[in-house]
């Protein structure tokens, strides 16, 4: 009986284990993964470089949803910038867009970006080490 | 007696675990990071999707340079694909250069890719969870 309720309770982990591990893979199985390119005004470009800087940082942070916000500049031409990004999905995605630090970002930089151009994509492979 | 060499003992794995900490955190502090934006003939391109994935998850996992390879396809063409890779140093993208699976990735891949633009990056910001 002893034994009984022993292997009741290894089955019983084992399953909570499996579905556990299944919600987490299914949050990353769809993600929305997009470049964001972007013109900064050169003479604003250190104010936005620190706004984008704080923006991907807490937003990484605190929303479960952000996977990724990688955020590079040409070295020939640092006024363009290129943000990839990763949401666990849609839905993460657009609570991003509702969040105080995003709107926060979005009327800080408003007058620094002279252009935006947003690229939807398929990821092909996403393959990375443990993060940085 | 046995008290100061357990000190001795703690003291120095904590030296090693700070010296192992202080190399990693080098690792990455310097990261090459660059963006690949390729065309490839669309007769071709599920040969190529498939040669790129097999490339870039094993580069990543058996390189300890190769960070992220990250290969994504324009929606609206996805015979436009872009590579998001950082490799640890320029010394690990030197060595990644001369390994075997990347030179068969570049046979195999040389007639399908029409167009390779590279675009050299300072990153600005790398804010991620843990791996996908």
């Amino acid at each position: 009986m002893d034994y009984k309720m022993k292997i009741k309770k290894i089955a019983f982990l084992l399953l909570m284990t499996l579905i556990t591990y299944g919600t987490v893979s299914a949050q990353t199985k769809n993600p929305l993964v997009r470049i964001a390119k972007l013109q900064i005004d050169p003479a604003q470009l250190d104010a936005y470089r620190a706004a984008l800087k704080e923006h991907a940082e807490t937003a990484v942070r605190v929303e479960p949803g952000v996977l990724t916000l990688y955020a590079v500049a040409e070295k020939d031409n640092p006024a363009n910038i290129t943000v990839f990004e990763i949401y666990a999905d849609s839905a993460a995605y657009q609570a991003h867009l509702q969040t105080v630090h995003f709107k926060k970002y979005k009327s800080t930089t408003k007058d620094m970006v002279k252009s935006l151009q947003l690229v939807e994509t398929d990821p092909i492979v996403l393959a990375a080490k443990q993060k940085l």
